[in-house]
């Protein structure tokens, strides 16, 4: 009997492992003094048609394969929070879905406390921007906030924006559901919410960079301590296979498409000239690399993990 | 005063979060039936200075700098074993550095008991290739087994070729280190081991594959249930940013250069026409990806973590 096959008759000595079970979601980095962690908060699916305006569906087909996207014809559009460990504060940089996601998000919880965290020992929640994925964790279905003792700190022109009774009654149907999201979540709360202004530090070695046009006060954040520096790339692209490569392309959910095209080509153009590393919203986990020029577009390196 | 200073005045919430501890190294996915769980054994560093046999230091910088290697001048090299859960078996393919790696290696064993494992359940070990950083991780310093109830199995020509004493007293000194660790490795249980060739079946769904030149019986192994297939490419390359994007480069490990270069051309090549899903032992965590043709070369693309 061969030794393989002496091997397969092996009586088993089969593991107890629940094959779902993954490794949480968190990634945890330095940046100079700063202790950063990534939070996944699962993903979305949708058709690769109809999500980019400017691109025939062959050409993104294309784009998708050259990725290696794993479903056909669809695009897997993960959603990756910060937390900083900043000067004696712990700081979050957007909150995901909470409870009101797709079925494959409302990760993020899990894996926060997973990471070691409480909810309830959140210094100050930073936000990019007001679309449901970014702020929907602030607060759940039930109307509880989750973030209890935190300080939550918006962009100016992104508050004036949304909470505009004026433009919301102007505002086409199809805008109806976001502008009524933002009420959910911010309404209980307006009186305490604090405003930022792009250039300024909205925390310890953290400052807001004004990226308009993804949405009217879309806002990028640099993380910096000592020599070191990160920059949060919020939603300067979507998903990095296809804007970084392709970065005039438009993601439907690109409110002013021509400047958020403008905005990407600027902010790709500094980060690759500069080497920075930067993180991105919706880059595949951990959401972490570097940009360098490629062509006429560029081209995204994840962080090799350690 | 602004919402901004406010908030930098609060008095600090901050969690008591270690700094240094990160998410486990493990990363599971599924192969048709077959679960495979990717565990991480931390790296080893070197300079980028005598790494490559047949490329001048210039281009192999230049490389580095395009894949934005976090260390300048050095190139960091994980070790990625698999588990694989297949008919009720558990099966290893590899088993890290054991305690006799550098400092920054030995996180297996933490990984995998994070993982669920234990390794008195292993019912196979498939062995690569018996370079140190696959094979220490079977026998600990102290001599013990380390996984005492399984079967392990070798390359039929890699054993003939480490395990004859002819050819290692004939072997020039800087191999002889090399040679006595398979000893101290494989001698205690030298009549236990079993042999495999290339295109046998080793285990449920898993098939050699030789892909001779790195070791004079380096092998892969092909993963298969259903219509899924993956491919453990083994040493058919080192770190995938500098030789799958020059597979004509020769890292100084590489025992045969020309095999070796021969071997990974055409296995690069079938990976990437037949668009298969591969795992490499020396890619960046999680080691998982597709290989596509890019110019002379090929370029590697990580998986999107799930």
């Amino acid at each position: 009997m061969s030794a393989a096959a002496s091997a397969l008759g092996t009586p088993s000595l089969a593991q107890a492992v629940p094959a779902a079970e993954q490794a949480p979601g968190f990634y945890r980095y330095k940046v100079g003094d700063i202790t950063v962690t990534a939070i996944n908060d699962g993903y979305g699916e949708r058709p690769l048609e109809g999500f980019i305006r400017n691109a025939d569906l062959a050409a993104v087909t294309k784009a998708a394969e050259a990725e290696f996207f794993p479903a056909p014809g669809r695009v897997r559009i993960t959603f990756t929070t910060l937390v900083l460990q900043t000067g004696g504060k712990t700081v979050l940089i957007d909150v995901g879905n909470g409870d009101v996601g797709a079925p494959t998000t409302g990760r993020w919880m899990g894996n926060f406390r997973a990471a070691g965290f409480d909810p309830a020992k959140v210094d100050t929640v930073l936000i990019s921007h007001f679309h449901g994925d970014h702020i929907n964790g602030l607060r759940l279905k039930d109307g509880s906030a989750v973030f209890p003792n935190a300080e939550v700190l918006v962009g100016s022109e992104e508050w004036d924006f949304w909470m505009d009774d004026g433009r919301m009654s102007r505002a086409p149907e199809a805008m109806q559901g976001a502008f009524g999201n933002v009420r959910r979540v911010f309404a209980p709360m307006a009186a305490k919410v604090g405003r930022y202004q792009g250039g300024k530090e909205v925390a310890p070695g953290v400052t807001a960079v004004s990226a308009f046009g993804h949405s009217p006060g879309h806002t990028c954040f640099v993380i910096a301590s000592g020599s070191a520096k990160l920059i949060m790339m919020s939603d300067v692209t979507n998903h990095p296979g296809l804007f970084v490569r392709n970065p005039d392309w438009s993601a439907v959910f690109d409110m002013d498409a021509d400047m958020a095209r403008a905005t990407r080509r600027r902010m790709l153009d500094m980060v690759a000239t500069e080497r920075l590393h930067t993180a991105f919203y919706h880059a595949p986990f951990p959401a972490t690399g570097f940009v360098a020029k490629d062509g006429d577009g560029f081209r995204f390196v994840p962080v090799q993990w350690s």
